[in-house]
């Protein structure tokens, strides 16, 4: 079933120890519909500039992401810059220019508003929200990303778009700011009465662990020899987590522990190359492949 | 079969959030041997002073620990004070007082001298070779830990000793430092080449890491909603890794990935209460209860 995703399409300047690029394409929709296009159809709500070209679309178009929902404006297109350490476990932001974005107000083709899966990426609130009053058809599955910016400003808003949500996915640390609690288990209790009953905590090298109300998962960071560039691993994560469970197409103890494997999977590919280079030339024979690794990695017999 | 522990016994005085204690049983060996005593009989070596009463040897001995090899000196035991800060993720150490631990020279009783299973604890490695060189049958199992302060004092008495190790058992940036590759699979490539062939990498909350050269298994700290004092969690760790090992008394994949997971059971055990307390009280059903949640936790269904 289709995937609809909400988000930033952008153009990034990444420099880490393993080199630089000038201007890839980045943006958290962007890795998000490439990662979660290994498995099912992709619909794209996003705004670019006149600077977006044919040949940037191309790199969706190749995955047969569906871009009605990519919206032209006047003027440039979203562009963030940055640095990553020595040891890629800090970055700094270079520069961060939103421009057409700065008015996004995603609108919905009338073909999207019958989308039974949802991923709000990380954006204000308030358009999360004008998303799910587009939609006609009552959606399965909704789950949003959001970021201590939004948690600090529109703590108003972002609980009235969390109740319409099922998944929540963000990191330790929006976790315990959201809450208010350090231990993540009651962080997650927490979370649980604002509308979500699967909090999934992404912990970046160290894998990722959901708490349902329940049961919980844990899955480990896939080791590598090589990381390039951890630029948009989150996004290829919620893509990879959300891209097979729409073709499940239903939330079951189950189908919520593979997409956390599938989700792991796209997030350690994502990282091999810079930008989304790796999630466009990635096969799902690899996918496959790399989750079976997982399995291998994890499971033991007492 | 028997399990000989090597390294401290000591009175700790620990601040945490949750509470303090200004003088409990502490030590890298009482922690190792009273996990460990879940699965096999420990022997142990170590030193305590005048202080170490009858009271102090019972926890032990409740534990069927023998104590044939804990030497009596005369002088106050090692003595250490720490306090965690409010989320526990760091530690200030307040006081180190070696005491008779300065002068620690570890003799093996004659019936240790044919250890099967060995663990030297976290000691001066020209110590820890001492220990390997008055055995006088081959062991089946060595595992060491070591530190910071020895990968940069004494760099060739440890890689003498590690040459005598097949499994090394450090955390992160120990492992970082000692191989000088930030990358944990190429450090882990590089430590191989010094003797061990097993590398478990201890990553506190975040669970732990094998890498060994035919296959690598990961696991999660297991998510607790009350941490109460995370003292000796890694040696416990290293305690119910080797207990369980020696029960079996072969290195296979099998048994390692086991070992991971027993290792992190008694290890989530040791921070729930301050000190010793949880282990002292700690049965074997429980442990067995917690193995089974560790494979809820982490298995799947592809």
């Amino acid at each position: 079933m289709s995937l609809m995703v909400v988000g930033s399409v952008a153009f990034d300047a990444i420099e880490t120890p393993h080199g630089k690029v000038d201007r890839t394409l980045g943006g958290a929709a962007s890795y998000f519909a490439l990662a979660a296009s290994q498995f099912t159809k992709v619909r794209l709500v996003g705004v670019v500039g006149d600077d977006f070209s044919k040949r940037d679309e191309q790199v969706l178009r190749d995955r047969k992401i569906d871009l009605e929902g990519l919206e032209r404006a006047s003027g440039k297109t979203f562009f963030w810059a940055g640095r990553y350490s020595q040891n890629m476990n800090e970055r700094t932001t270079l520069a961060t220019e939103l421009n057409v974005f700065a008015q996004f107000n995603p609108k919905l083709p009338p073909a999207y508003r019958e989308s039974p899966n949802i991923f709000l990426a990380n954006i204000d609130p308030t358009l999360q929200l004008s998303v799910l009053k587009q939609v006609t058809v009552k959606p399965k599955i909704v789950a949003l990303d959001t970021m201590n910016y939004w948690i600090e400003r529109t703590p108003a808003e972002l609980r009235e778009t969390l109740k319409h949500a099922q998944i929540l996915m963000i990191n330790d640390d929006e976790t315990r700011q959201l809450s208010g609690q350090h231990n993540l288990l009651r962080a997650a209790k927490h979370i649980f009465g604002l509308g979500p009953k699967t909090l999934v905590i992404k912990r970046g090298e160290h894998g990722a662990l959901m708490i349902h109300n329940r049961f919980m998962f844990s899955i480990p960071g896939f080791p590598l020899e090589e990381v390039h560039d951890p630029t948009g691993a989150g996004d290829s994560f919620a893509g990879g987590f959300m891209g097979y469970l729409s073709t499940v197409g239903r939330i079951t103890d189950g189908s919520l522990k593979c997409a956390m494997v599938y989700g792991s999977v796209l997030g350690s590919f994502a990282v091999e190359k810079f930008g989304v280079e790796r999630l466009k030339t990635l096969t799902k024979r690899e996918v496959v492949t790399r989750a079976k690794r997982f399995s291998n990695l994890t499971s033991f017999k007492l």
